[in-house]
């Protein structure tokens, strides 16, 4: 790897400096960068301040064949990314005009009027190219202002910086030769299993250097990713399928899917596969799983809906559940939530239904029913069942609604699949 | 502020360039130090390389009072930050027999033998002072190597830096006068505004230097954050209360809040004072609605619940919406919108309803409905009304959801604001 194929992230922002956000754009852009193989040596955050921004870029420029850099393209004074960059070279600005008609076009078809202070968002260094932002205002540029040195500018905002790192940066590095080597990379995704308990169970893959193994976790969800590096396509994948298959014949039915599935996609392509439509019935979550059936395009067609019976009095009126059910056993009981499933199929037709009730906290918890206890029941065309759950009263309030979410998506998934 | 009172964070630890974890513990110490109004100009991370290291710890020191680092004080051989801070400024390490005989103390205690690779964690640069560790085996230092030029280092694990940084950097800060005065700071809270269009309008307040006032947007949502720096909290206090009233009483009702409000808690605490309740009608947003209500700790005394409607047959049995409505009006449109919120409150018995219906794409838009058209009604003790708004077919299904919420939210806001 010779020094001046090297890659460094520099961030830009005052909030990263006063710590109100962290800096989630520096660890996504390093995971891209070493999945191409762009060796990354450095990074480093300044704040929206003209002179030790243009310090930062003549030091990388001194280092570097490569700089990304985010934040400060914004329209808003504090926003000299752009003016600053060209300034640590020397370079007037100059503007395009056909980035300032793109702004005005993408504002006023959003029923906006376009700022006068939108239009320094069309100036670029001279001799620079424009990097564009599907979809944002915003635009970054691909600018080598001396030889063997090249900046590449994105916006701060998460979701506009990822898009136009796909679009546009990756497309750029493959043909300027500084991804080098490809690789192949699969994120297997587990429900269901502890971080340790997996790398346990994998010590000998997570030892392995081509493909590696790494786990990441977070809320519930464990992933392992298996990177692969090899001189073409075809071969870092040929490396990377036995590992893949070792995993998921250790893990079975514990992974869920890969790559961008989510618990809903999965359940949803079940579904379809069978024919079959679903239907929510959520207190404890108050919408939540039906929020991640309607985020999967084309969910239509197999999620039909349900009720957020989040008062007792819906879980009544709407789903059916007995008054004497909810008295005797209580909102936070199997029978309530068999009761909620079973109102949800009927209520609209579904084949399946799924129902969670629960406490999640931090109010309303009792020794007999704490905070984290939530009963998940799934009714489905040959009957229903339920089971409670304690998630831990030290877990908070968005944990628990998430853990539900996820562990009722799972329970139906493993229900579905064909043989268990 | 002094250039030599100023403070950089390093963080060493080649799985932040790899991507392998965000860097959690740049944003905790940029809090901190803000917390204690110690100015910090810049943030770097390197890998587990000496060369770098000793470059980036010699550069720091070049520009600041005072460098921390994060990172690279464990027993492994890629462990080496102690030894390359002593090497960048040609000073020997020695050893402390007491961090020797702690080590061993502390990895029997834990019923362990203490490897012979732990003893490099006694080796500090001459002239350094420990900085101890008390939950776990590796130490760091505070050492000044040059005049004016102080570096603390820390464990890359949060959990031992954070206690490290309270119980011993915390009172070695204020002691040599790093700690000049405190901040106050306030974020306020917008919806309804672009960042371009607020920034505009406070493009004075924007160029105040104490408090200083920077703003953020991200999923439609704009922030303003006041930042005031004093001698004491009531002084720092007293500098952002005049700048807040003036930015308050500028935008009126477009800032819906401050600090950890969100639109849903603002909604709940509204109708809370009102004694009213609500229920929702979702059907592009799938819960989302619901959930963001339902996330908020005690919604239950407000929030009864709704109906997810994504499928038309929902619309019909759940909310009552005619079948004569959906069919010449389509799903996507003002009568079917009210008919949603009407519904809603009907089936809930709730003072006011929130229905929403749209197009969220990718696909099932058309030149008269595109993808990112959204009907909103709000329907409430005095009546509904409904409104059609265009997100623009250029933007993602999770951000037309997430868009659709927050409108939704912020509409019968606006209705609940006495006044208006």
């Amino acid at each position: 790897m010779v020094a001046n194929s090297s890659c460094e992230i520099l961030c830009i922002g005052t909030e990263l400096l006063l710590g109100n956000i962290t800096n989630g754009n520096a660890r996504w852009l390093a995971e891209q960068l070493a999945a191409l193989g762009v060796p990354h040596l450095r990074q480093g955050v300044v704040g929206d301040n003209r002179e030790r921004l243009i310090q930062a870029v003549r030091a990388a420029a001194g280092r570097c064949r490569l700089l990304i850099t985010t934040g400060g393209l914004g329209p808003t004074p504090d926003d000299l990314s752009t003016e600053a960059i060209a300034a640590a070279f020397g370079v007037p600005l100059v503007e395009h005009p056909e980035i300032w008609a793109d702004i005005q076009a993408k504002v006023s078809a959003r029923g906006g009027v376009c700022p006068p202070s939108n239009r320094k968002q069309a100036l670029l260094p001279e001799g620079a190219e424009v990097l564009p932002n599907p979809c944002g205002t915003a635009p970054g540029m691909i600018w080598s202002p001396q030889p063997g040195f090249t900046v590449l500018t994105f916006p701060g905002v998460p979701r506009e910086m990822r898009a136009m790192w796909e679009a546009t940066a990756v497309p750029w590095l493959t043909a300027a030769g500084l991804a080098q080597g490809v690789f192949a990379s699969r994120m297997l995704r587990f429900w269901g299993e502890s971080e340790a308990a997996l790398a346990e169970q994998m010590a000998d893959l997570l030892a392995l250097e081509n493909p590696t193994v790494a786990p990441y976790a977070g809320s519930g969800e464990v992933k392992l990713r298996i990177t692969a590096r090899a001189d073409s396509q075809a071969a870092a994948n040929a490396l990377l399928a036995p590992v893949e298959a070792e995993l998921r014949a250790r893990t079975g039915n514990s992974c869920y899917g890969s790559n961008d599935d989510s618990l809903a996609s999965v359940v949803l392509a079940l579904l379809r596969s069978r024919a079959e439509s679903l239907a929510v019935a959520e207190s404890c979550t108050g919408g939540g799983i039906g929020a991640a059936l309607a985020a999967v395009p084309g969910a239509s067609d197999v999620f039909l809906g349900g009720v957020i019976a989040y008062a007792n009095s819906v879980k009544q009126t709407l789903l059916g559940v007995p008054a004497e059910t909810l008295a005797s056993h209580g909102a936070v009981s199997d029978p309530v939530a068999i009761a909620m499933a079973e109102g949800a199929r009927q209520a609209t037709g579904a084949h399946w239904g799924i129902a969670v009730t629960g406490v999640a906290g931090p109010g309303g918890g009792s020794a007999e029913k704490p905070v984290g206890l939530v009963h998940i029941a799934i009714a489905g065309p040959a009957g229903s069942s339920s089971e409670g759950l304690r998630f831990g009263a030290n877990r908070d309030r968005h944990l628990i609604q998430t853990l539900t979410c996820g562990e009722a998506l799972n329970r139906l998934r493993l229900k579905l699949i064909p043989g268990i």
